[in-house]
């Protein structure tokens, strides 16, 4: 890769593609994605930055790889496990194994995040009809989550 | 680790203590570090946030290890392989292996940059009289790097 990757203006680089959030999938809303470093055996890791638009949402789900999270752009909140969390500007979120969560620009402003994963990660699970009755009657998660 | 880190102010966070930037060594000058994330094998990479008040460098080093950077605060400039390059917010910067680099805060604001590294990484080593004498020779390197 380049030795220098330029920021444009308003979180695009010089040439780093703005992808779809997933390759497939359709329980997101108004989310992008973009690589930052791909990762590979030396370094071990991958760095994407994720957008919300206001209103949209990450997939809620689990895993048994973890996320790091940064925010860096704009606000919003986060469901880790059963609680939800504010999220302003250089704020870091942990999401252990296997911990229902979901992104949301709930405000008038986007939400942009860093999100560090190991190169090599697991699929993610979407919860069944069981989870979903679960997170709904926990106390704020059963509104705020977006299926 | 807690779930939320909260960014206090000044690109602090609540309970991150800011390090040296080396637990040893003395070829560097105004430069401090913290973890925000400590990785571990689920992780495989650490992130680290290092800021260099003004007139301050990191170490002039290489390593077999790649370093991958965002700076997130202020300016400066950085020194990979035989290049200088100015630095602004939200640029990125990929350290190759073993290709020497420095990175300086040589304006009036601080350089404070992520820098991602494989949990599993070789200990950087510093040039000798014949590696200093080779990039001294290099237009513009020389009178840029610090030692």
């Amino acid at each position: 890769m380049n030795t220098i990757i330029r920021h444009l203006d308003d979180f695009r680089w010089d040439g780093v593609p703005v992808l779809n959030y997933k390759e497939d999938g359709t329980h997101f809303k108004a989310i992008s994605r973009q690589v930052l470093f791909a990762g590979g055996p030396k370094l071990g890791a991958e760095l994407r930055y994720f957008e919300i638009e206001p209103g949209g949402h990450s997939t809620l789900e689990r895993h048994d790889h973890i996320h790091s999270v940064m925010v860096i752009r704009g606000g919003g909140h986060c469901l880790v496990g059963d609680a939800i969390h504010p999220l302003g500007p250089n704020d870091l979120v942990y999401v252990p194994s296997l911990t229902w969560h979901q992104f949301r620009a709930t405000g008038d402003q986007p939400l942009g995040f860093l999100c560090l994963v190991n190169v090599d990660r697991d699929r993610p699970e979407r919860p069944d009809d069981q989870a979903v009755a679960q997170l709904k009657a926990l106390p704020q998660v059963g509104e705020f989550i977006r299926l």
